[in-house]
């Protein structure tokens, strides 16, 4: 079986590639939990709704390849899988915004377990500033800038009213974040260097809503 | 000005074209908000992030164009868009997990603004059974397919642990649900005719902390 610990390219690997990557993943976390030592193309094809071509395909991307009738180490491939996806390491994240949908997030158990670490909560409103959530203290959005830099984040959930999405993302790239996660309903201008992730909750349920007005 | 009564055949409308004409909505609501009585294809290529070229043949499917120097009419055509996604008329929405993402839901304001109701949420802890959110009481989650039939629900938010996720969605299809938006981390089998819409967090998070672990 080839080894795992040469240099990769993986700049180039396309966002649909990086998806299946993170759902293979869910797979073979819960194939090792279930003890098993290999697991065939096949099999991550099943589960991940694929063909076995795909997944051999995806997984070439990055030097790695099971042995026909063999198939891949459980175990080595997981471990690859986390490294490409950067979750072989903590990540900081500040969550600004803290009404329901940023309080719900902020004590998301998910988030932890992943190496999501929240460290910072930010909110605009008095009322909210300075309670705790799951550890940590709400923070008065005026200090954003100042406390994203002193604690290193570099992720940012935004929970905010879409008409302040933009300024927030604006002082958040300048403060140093490099990714955001977007709840709000507007797309966001940001720097080239920065990534930004839509979870945009209205237009989702707009596109089940035109499904079933034109079925 | 061409009216927009003739029929349509929408169908064939692409998802990305979806978006589009949900996000150019969100626009047309605020320029009808400030009172402007035309719009021109290259202001809402501006605020969608697109080119007029692309504005004027997303607005072309269904029929509906601007003349060129005069616009569109702000109001008729946030009516047609309206109409398109299906938000013209009111669905019934069902929450099935009451959790911290699944109450965060229940109690956004967002959904009933846009015409989804929320007149079922669901649970399998006794301790939230019976408890109101915002208006609507808390039901016991084996009672789903009969609540569901009853209250003739047609949308179904998914915030359940991924375990359990397979078998709800199969269950709210079998009771006449035909959209789905699911918060779980698993890919849900449904039958043809049922739409889901995944809303998955741990993947947007992955793909941030790929994009950061190989800048």
């Amino acid at each position: 079986m080839k080894d795992f610990t040469s240099p990769i390219s993986v700049k180039r690997i396309a966002e649909p590639t990086v998806r299946r990557l993170s759902l293979y993943l869910r797979f073979l976390e819960d194939f090792e939990k279930a003890g098993r030592a290999t697991i065939s193309s096949g099999e991550l094809a099943h589960v991940g709704h694929t063909t076995s071509a795909q997944v051999r395909k995806d997984l070439s991307f990055f030097g790695s390849f099971g042995k026909r009738g063999l198939g891949y180490d459980t175990g080595a491939l997981t471990a690859q899988i986390r490294r490409i996806l950067g979750l072989d390491r903590t990540w900081k994240v500040v969550i600004v915004g803290a009404g329901k949908i940023g309080s719900a997030l902020a004590q998301h158990r998910g988030f932890r377990e992943r190496g999501f670490d929240v460290v910072g909560i930010f909110d605009v409103d008095p009322h909210r500033v300075g309670y705790m959530l799951d550890g940590v203290s709400i923070s008065d959005v005026k200090g954003l800038e100042a406390i994203v830099r002193r604690l290193e984040a570099e992720i940012a959930v935004l929970a905010v009213p879409p008409e302040v999405a933009q300024g927030i993302a604006t002082r958040l790239s300048k403060a140093g974040v490099h990714a955001i996660l977007d709840f709000s309903t507007e797309p966001l201008k940001v720097p080239a260097d920065v990534t930004v992730r839509s979870m945009n909750l209205a237009m989702e349920m707009e596109i089940l809503s035109f499904a079933l007005a034109n079925r």
